[in-house]
């Protein structure tokens, strides 16, 4: 036996992609996993050299790498995929989005929304979101269950909502919810959110910077999305939603800005110097019409940029394959440049870089010892992984959430050959199809 | 028995897709096949109190959807997936591509190309493609035996090529092939195809359309893909290259015509007038930063459009679904409308207008009795699927070429259960690794 280590887990590869620029890509590699953690990360006859496992995770034919991380999504919004498609921005949310949400978002709703989310997420490979929706406490209460890492924001807007009496109850609410949960849970991080600058009064927005600097936890908001947004902005404060934000020290605080579609060339700057994390979301922006997001420009302006589905109301599944992918082909299709968000950089957009963007850099985004161990397992053989020649380009450009065959969160096994662990999903089912009756009921109602 | 038709297979599904105006939807439906041909599209209920089958393929959790058509790929280029990624357009064909394909390209090469092509396009539901390569018979041959339905191309460039001595070598094979094969497969079609306005001299050109006027057969070709191709026309023909087409009469034989990234305003009228069918390649026009095609100022025109993936080496995966996705956010990015290509016409544009596009629509691209029985199944039993609202937006926007369970190419089930029955896998993966280790040792050589 001469001293080798036990631990419960090693996860094998015929490539181990760590997004560790030291030593990026590792050929017959294993990660051992003990007690949530990462202990090692190398060739796999080194691990099998010094480490015991209880379980061992076969690699014939498999890419390890980090989970990936959705940097925005409305979690629960799976209840509306494809309620309500190819309809022009306002009217979507005006005649179908907020009245659909006044009538049928409950405790339940949430509750069951979001399991779905967190099904179909694990299913797919990713490993940590960051959420914004009603009911904060039910949709982390159900995401603690499942094992799932997130960042669950507790929100504030100015509209009448179903989880709160009035704006200074959301804010209670909030406070309450991070300090409660800030030991509480593994996976769980509570933190605060702002909806919009057209959502919130500007004595709302300094009450959330005040709020999210007394609790050290930073704020998830949308960002420059759209030219309403713009307007809206210009109109009330004579600039742009970046600069007011800078002006009133909401950018002090640490920001997951989600969307930024519509940055001026000077606020990009910013951006990079307040660290602000920027999540792009550009299947959502293209399929509603928002707009391009610089992305190529904000790279190069040094700003932290993820990678996001938002919810599935707008972008019908929550896929960071498809993200990356989509991600790529924009930016390509705007700058005619054919060069641009390389397959590496896809790749860390929604890993490494996606955690830097969400002030989770320490943690996750990459394979090293003594990172938390939220590791997913590829499978690279069928049809469209033939042949390999770079590993890199198969995972951003042919793979997709169908060959994510083990996904683990905190060293914990969510996904088991392609099969949750922790969601019946037969139960789930049933709650799908109780609040589907009800949502469909107001379709009725409203036609 | 009272008078029951006996048919080989029927297929259920809880909603049969029809892409037939008159009844798109059928819940609870069914489709019955004999000797190649649907017999019969219905109700379930109704289906079997006129068919009795030898083989029922159940219908739980499933859609039924036509096949969908490719409408232009390089098949065998599958061998170079994720060869040379992210590299200047004009470096890509000059220092990889072409030099690749002079050095490896050979019969086996083809035969183990298409094979896997054929895999990798079965396995997502797409039935039929329109191929345009090098080695058109071993082509033809590696699909006549897999069961697929495409129309292989004979196709003409003036560039020294493996597989011909030279162009009136290239011409006479094509005369050759075409009549050898015109009624030799029940699912192959042999075309000719020219590669491009700037690969073929004028006489060439001239000479491409005499002979698919005198073989009757379309002609498939790269139309006003880049600014490259643009301004080769322009120095060369004082014009465009439809504008130079419609000149020299080749809009006057039926025309495939791949990517039209670039047409005049005026040249869509042209196009509509000329019946040319359009192939819409996406991902590749993003890809390699060709541009974004005018696809809804074409449909306006009046335009037959199709989809199309393009050969792997420049779009990686031969993945239709990602195709119709990517076409409807390009659009919506470019136009910022959110209406624009709604699912149904992405769903059309992937099967009835793709078979319009490539001149098969009497045949193909709808299930209708009398047509070609080109049958897939597509299971919505999954986290991406739930809940149900509309069953065509899920098709456009959340199904992916995971989902597909079962295929039927001209009544034969090519996959059953996810799993190919023509194919051999295992003896194909031992084919791809002979052309990988080839196509490598260039890699090598040159760097």
């Amino acid at each position: 036996m001469t001293g080798k280590q036990t631990v419960e887990t090693i996860v094998c590869g015929d490539y181990v992609v760590t997004m560790n620029d030291e030593r990026n890509v590792i050929t017959q590699g294993a990660v051992a996993i003990d007690a949530g953690e990462i202990v090692h990360v190398g060739s796999k006859k080194d691990i099998e050299r010094n480490f015991h496992s209880r379980q061992l995770v076969d690699g014939t034919d498999q890419v390890v790498m980090p989970g990936l991380i959705n940097g925005h999504t409305h979690a629960a919004m799976c209840l509306l995929r494809g309620f309500a498609d190819d309809i022009p921005l306002m009217e979507w949310l005006q005649d179908y989005i907020n009245p659909i949400e006044a009538h049928a978002v409950s405790e339940d709703y949430v509750r069951v929304g979001t399991q779905l989310a967190c099904w179909e997420m694990l299913s797919g490979g990713t490993t940590t979101f960051v959420d914004m929706y009603f009911f904060h406490e039910t949709a982390a209460i159900a995401v603690e269950e499942i094992g799932m890492r997130a960042l669950i924001s507790a929100s504030m807007m100015d509209q009448p909502r179903n989880d709160a009496v009035d704006i200074d109850d959301s804010f209670k609410q909030a406070e309450h919810f991070v300090r409660d949960w800030s030991r509480r849970s593994a996976t769980v991080v509570p933190i605060v959110a702002g909806h919009a600058i057209y959502t919130l009064k500007n004595e709302h927005l300094v009450r959330l910077r005040d709020l999210a600097k007394s609790l050290d936890v930073p704020v998830h908001i949308h960002v420059s999305e759209s030219q309403f947004e713009l307007d809206f902005s210009r109109d009330s404060y004579g600039t742009t939603p970046i600069t007011h934000f800078e002006r009133i020290g909401l950018l002090d605080v640490p920001m997951i800005a989600a969307h930024v579609v519509w940055p001026e060339r000077d606020e990009i700057e910013i951006l990079a110097r307040k660290g602000v994390g920027v999540v792009h979301n550009p299947t959502c922006n293209a399929r509603i019409a928002s707009g391009t997001a610089p992305i190529v420009d904000l790279l190069q302006g040094g700003v932290k940029v993820g990678l996001g589905t938002d919810g599935a109301a707008s972008s019908n599944n929550l896929d960071m394959w498809e993200e990356m992918r989509v991600a790529s082909l924009m930016q390509r299709a705007q700058t005619l440049d054919s060069t641009v968000l390389p397959a590496r950089e896809l790749l860390k957009m929604a890993t490494s870089h996606g955690a830097a963007a969400i002030g989770m850099q320490q943690s996750i985004g990459k394979l090293i010892a003594g990172m938390r161990a939220d590791v997913i397992q590829v499978s690279i053989d069928n049809a469209h992984h033939l042949p390999l020649y770079d590993v890199e380009s198969h995972l951003a450009y042919s793979s997709g959430s169908r060959d994510v065959s083990n996904v683990f969160v905190d060293g914990k096994h969510l996904i088991r050959g392609r099969a949750p662990t922790t969601i019946d999903t037969n139960e789930l089912k049933l709650g799908i199809q109780r609040n589907r009756e009800r949502i469909s009921s107001f379709d009725s109602l409203s036609a």
